[in-house]
């Protein structure tokens, strides 16, 4: 083993039990996570919270914020089945988590899908989530928008490429922007950290995406001082339970019953030596 | 075997009898249920009713109520994901069962999350359910609620303990009240049922609690005039359905498909000889 | 073999290369599916097109249809969860879709359960739809609903068989009309043709009959041109999937699992034996 290899298993090792202490507070300290998402993804994404240890709220209507939010360990926003009627409530629990100086997570579902849905997610992005998480066209969509409305001197730069585009955003915003793809990749804007769990076949189970958003949270309410790290264990540890649930798998819907078995059942030694997180 | 053991015996027996009675009236008889629950719950709560024989219906428009509801064959209102837009639906629905003499079930989830929700909660109360079930801390507060909102005599009586909870909530609606946990209990405000069926793990299942609740429901439609009776041995089904799950579960989504399984299968030897009800 | 096992064996065979040839295309072109669905059925309408290889979108937001509908490449409208608040929106994307050309598919849920909903699916009807598929009952009452309001020379026709139910609203509407059953049947108010595949437990899932809806808008926005033969082919396409998915199913939860999985899995060899279309 040469010097490069030492620092990369020593890297690699350094991730696991950072990702293993995370999972492992979620299961003791259970945050209570209030989501705000789409009707398609509810039923998975509580029971990926449930079964990582969190406790989830679904919890939407306005009039319920001011008792409710404050005292949530996270906040997770989805626009998914975005409506006029949904978008004040996520807006004000936002403000709300914020205040509180609790960590909340965007997940831009389908941001290029109308104008409205746009403006809804640059409202969003204004009450200034500490993590955004999509797929690289919404991140890119969601990049160029945001760099557009700020006026700013990008203006003109018009990334097509997801890294470049989630950096851009990342500077822009101040969130953390984390991008789901072959290989998942978290930035601060300077630094890219890429998370190489998983496999493709989640992509054929609905609702996977806005799960691990659902998580991410879960993993900030129990860390929010280093979100950059923290969201890439997220994203590693839901792909180890897609992993490990493909390996009993036969299509889609069997794979989602295991994933969520195996992410219940993860144990230290499964997480350590499956975690490949590494700097980009 | 003694006199106590024989009088064990005898009294596990006709609970047996009695429960296998009711599952195969709403197996031959598949009442009408209609639900208005949250949506986190209505794939598992609609899939729980037709496995165990009933017939779902997720209707919550108003416009549709005074056509609808009187020909259900009983009500479940579930307050999860509860919102202004809702609750008049929800009151309507409760007013037209209790005029067409239907049972009606609530369940009062997270009753003490907001104002607004204990609120609704309460004004649902003044509507007579037949019964109302939730966990601990939901029953807790809502009986503490009940009893100050009703200025009684009891008003200085704040019980943490979820039994005497149940009786005093009882007592002050008239409606029976369960109480799911370890053991699930259900009260007339005089005797108080245990029933010990169930497995730890379906906590860590999102919506098992709303589905219970719905199963109730269904259970009433084929006996109204034995509430108390017929809410255990409802609890009690699921429960098995849960323990039989178990033998086969790797997890909390494998245990989710296999309950509604063995709950499909249920026959009555497996339910005469693990029912596990009796009088505390 | 004689003349008659010759034309028939014939005919199945063009069934199976027809119907093997679509989902083929399904597969290779991931057509983008509209879906205002009823809230219980999102998570399965969503994975079944997922598992068939379309590409599923719910978007119910009025805000939205402008930029959105006139991009998808079929509209699946289901009326199962309705209320006021959605009712326009599942008007204005009909309109649009028809507006763009683009097939569209309307599931009457429970069509007969009030005036509203009956109203809202004469008017929904109004608006062309590709398709119209319901069990027995609901198409029942649309068609005589339909006769009713159209004045027309058949008002006094009130059929009670499902077939000619089926025929009348197609003549009546230009929709083709599909029935779902024993036997599911198609019609074009002139032809009929049965799809024989499927197994009876499927109907103890909630939203299979959701899903086989979406399914059909899938086909259709691939092959829209022959809207009745497609129509016939998805509907023996799930029903594949549910035979196969049944061979390892214990109850109705893991035949959900085992019929996505199958839907997923399904190569050419299984659909070209299994398929058992036929005019009637």
């Amino acid at each position: 083993m040469n010097s490069k290899q030492k620092e990369d298993e020593e890297q690699r090792r350094r991730w696991g039990a950072r990702t293993w202490s995370t999972l492992a507070a979620v299961r003791s300290r259970s945050p209570l996570i209030q989501c705000i998402t789409n009707f398609v993804s509810m039923d998975l994404v509580a029971n990926t919270l449930l079964s990582a240890g969190a406790s989830p709220a679904m919890l939407h209507s306005i009039e319920e914020l001011p008792d409710f939010t404050p005292n949530a360990d996270a906040l997770c926003i989805n626009v998914g089945t975005l409506s006029a009627a949904w978008l004040p409530a996520m807006k004000f629990a936002a403000e709300l988590a914020l205040k509180a100086g609790k960590p909340w997570v965007l997940d831009p579902v389908a941001a290029g899908a109308s104008k409205f849905r746009m403006m809804a997610c640059l409202e969003l992005m204004q009450l200034k989530p500490t993590v955004v998480r999509g797929n690289g066209s919404e991140i890119i969509a969601l990049s160029k928008a945001s760099t557009e409305s700020s006026m700013g001197v990008d203006s003109s730069h018009e990334s097509t490429d997801a890294v470049e585009a989630a950096k851009s955003l990342a500077q822009n915003s101040g969130a953390i922007v984390a991008v789901s793809g072959a290989v998942d990749i978290v930035t601060d804007g300077k630094q890219v950290i890429g998370a190489h769990n998983g496999v493709a076949m989640m992509q054929k189970i609905t609702a996977t995406g806005c799960s691990v958003t659902a998580l991410i949270a879960a993993f900030l309410a129990v860390d929010q001082l280093h979100a950059l790290e923290t969201t890439a264990s997220a994203l590693s540890i839901f792909g180890i339970a897609g992993e490990m649930g493909m390996d009993a798998a036969k299509g889609p819907a069997s794979l989602r019953t295991h994933l969520i078995d195996s992410l219940y059942g993860l144990d230290e030694a499964a997480v350590i030596s499956r975690v490949k997180i590494a700097s980009l």
